[in-house]
């Protein structure tokens, strides 16, 4: 579970502050880190370290000395070369000025979560999700409402209904991760439209997160190689602003590199919020940033064709029987359930010390992710091989 | 002035995230920008890029594949080497544990201030102040409380009764910032014993801006070389928080590196804070701050030395008589008050028009700035040289 902190009451901390949560994965991890011959695959992040080209823009642009302040929204060839990217993979113009750069994806989901909600104010999220949702959303002092998906023979489905009840006079905004970290989970082109209706009708915002957009198997999903995405439903007035990042394509997660989108009228707000969180990203980091997105295809083409093999290899979990995996449709992890098992957080330990794996507990994903285990298959074929060996292994012993 | 943003009513956003204020020095920048000829003195940088050896860590790091998530309070490496730092610029061992790298000064101004401060909070601040502390506050929920210094002939002097005027049962912490920028203002060891006796006696929370500590020039106020510090008068148990910055020292601006000094048992919350603010900072820029810190001492001098220069040639400024501009005790800001001048806005946008010099105006850092203007000299001598003037010309024009 995802524990707040405490701290000595003498320091008379500012409760946003102490409920921010620590992450459910730390136990686990603090527990494992240094393993001999462990396979670690309970963080959101690939083996692979930034491709070089992207590594050597940065290095110019340090030797060219851009090493000064500079613009707060992001320099504007960044925003152009977004602008490009974006008509490319989704076949439409974006003007420009509809983005910002941020320094990563969670400053970005920050910034999106303090414009829209605060104390008083509820956000929607469907659950089982990335445990950094609800951290952002309880740090700006506002409430986490968590909707369970429902859990079925074909995998995740969101709970239309559950999103009616939830909703009250306090909800604000409502959170949609589509491909979904941890379930895989993807959005169909109907999913988006009904959410986006509810989310009209309610007056609510909507914080798209759809930064695994490109990692979709399910080829009744793909939609020119992507899943689907709210720019193929919305027109541009709704009210959604997109939380992005370089980290997954491109392997940039050291990088902090990310932005926003959102509707220009909001710009002068954001420019200043960007003030005050980062006061912009450095701008050799940019320049990483525009290589990626321009001459970054085939190694993104290349991370998706890794990840689809991984996602294979670790389908062979369900050969011992003992588990439940349903294909995921999207992103890069495998959310599987322990027949038998008992708590997340006890199988993740077991897991460690009879297969020397690394797995998140599904709890820190919230309750709704209790008994279920977390794999991040962004990583090459052999260690996935051997790790589903172990897994498999050991699983007779662990499942009750 | 600092104004908030009016954003469509239909966006109906967080009354925090409108009230973030746009920066008061943007107007005039917008206006000069693009001037051929401007010499920009608006901006609280210097005219030196980073050294070459600082980059070459990141390079270095880049090209060994550190481009990973990393730890959320900052690598050990580094915060070991903040702990040697400190031991020899402050004369006492610190604890490595008592750091937490943040990816800016103002992502670590940021950190503390929601640590102790939200909605129904005030917080102190003696004024005029960098405006980016009232932003942080009020982008919290707080409120700031500006104090006016007091202006004399020996120039601006803390209102330690002001301060006693200001406190209510909803103040929570006072933020210090010494050598101040924009007035360059510098605290004695006697005014920081009465403000840690002050935020005692109330419960406050007092958070340190020192980052100007080692551009000082008054040799009253020099201790070992650097600015008389809270922590010479200090204990461990002390409620302050240290915020700090490798921008101006080793001039990295641009690579958005900063640290906190907090006490140990805040290390949870504070970690918690960052993963939810900006995940962590990049290893590579990292690497640059401990190439900056171990082998920085030279280029420190050289920076403090050209700043001790230019503090001079902008001394001139006052052969005119059209001008009072008490010696700045620290930092490297001219603050000075044109006699007979209407607002700040106005002389700033007159002293682009007819001298070609870009100023920041002094209303920008608060009401107690009206009518003053802040002069960067961090700048080469034949820069500054011209900049006087050409000011200097200008000035029976505009002066009253």
């Amino acid at each position: 579970m995802n524990a707040s902190v405490s701290v000595p009451s003498l320091f008379n901390l500012r409760p946003e502050a102490e409920r921010a949560p620590t992450s459910g994965i730390v136990d686990v991890f603090n527990y494992g880190r240094n393993r001999e011959g462990l396979i670690p695959l309970w963080v959101g992040e690939g083996d692979l370290p930034t491709p070089s080209f992207i590594c050597d823009a940065a290095t110019r642009s340090l030797a060219a000395g851009e090493t000064f302040y500079t613009y707060q929204r992001g320099i504007p060839e960044l925003r152009q070369a977004l602008s490009r990217y974006h008509e490319r993979v989704y076949g439409q113009p974006v003007d420009p000025e509809r983005f910002f750069v941020t320094s990563g994806g969670m400053p970005a989901m920050q910034i999106a979560v303090r414009m829209v909600a605060g104390t008083g104010d509820d956000v929607l999220i469907p659950t089982p999700a990335w445990p950094n949702f609800a951290g952002a959303i309880t740090v700006a002092g506002a409430r986490p409402v968590g909707v369970p998906m429902i859990f079925g023979q074909n995998g995740w489905n969101l709970d239309l209904e559950g999103f009616e009840k939830a909703v009250t006079p306090h909800t604000r905004a409502i959170l949609i991760n589509s491909p979904a970290n941890p379930t895989g989970w993807t959005a169909t082109p109907a999913d988006l439209r009904a959410i986006l209706e509810f989310a009209r009708r309610h007056g609510l915002w909507i914080v798209a997160d759809e930064i695994y957009g490109r990692f979709i198997y399910d080829p009744a999903l793909t939609v020119n190689g992507r899943a689907p995405s709210f720019r193929d439903v919305m027109t541009p007035d709704d009210r959604i602003i997109f939380v992005q990042t370089f980290s997954k394509n491109w392997a940039m997660t050291g990088w902090r590199l990310g932005w926003l989108e959102a509707p220009p009228a909001l710009g002068q707000t954001i420019e200043n919020l960007i003030q005050y969180q980062s006061s912009g990203t450095p701008v050799f980091v940019q320049r990483a940033g525009i290589a990626a997105l321009e001459q970054g295809e085939d190694f993104v083409a290349h991370q998706i064709e890794r990840a689809r093999t991984g996602r294979e290899i670790v389908g062979r979990l369900t050969e011992t029987g003992l588990v439940d995996l349903p294909p995921p449709s999207g992103a890069f992890y495998a959310f599987f359930k322990v027949k038998g098992g008992t708590s997340s957080q006890e199988i993740a330990i077991r897991l460690i010390e009879e297969a020397n794996v690394g797995l998140a507990p599904g709890s820190a994903f919230g309750e709704a992710g209790e008994g279920y285990l977390r794999l991040c298959y962004a990583r090459k074929a052999s260690d996935l091989e051997e790790a589903v060996c172990r897994i498999n292994a050991a699983l007779p012993k662990i499942s009750g």
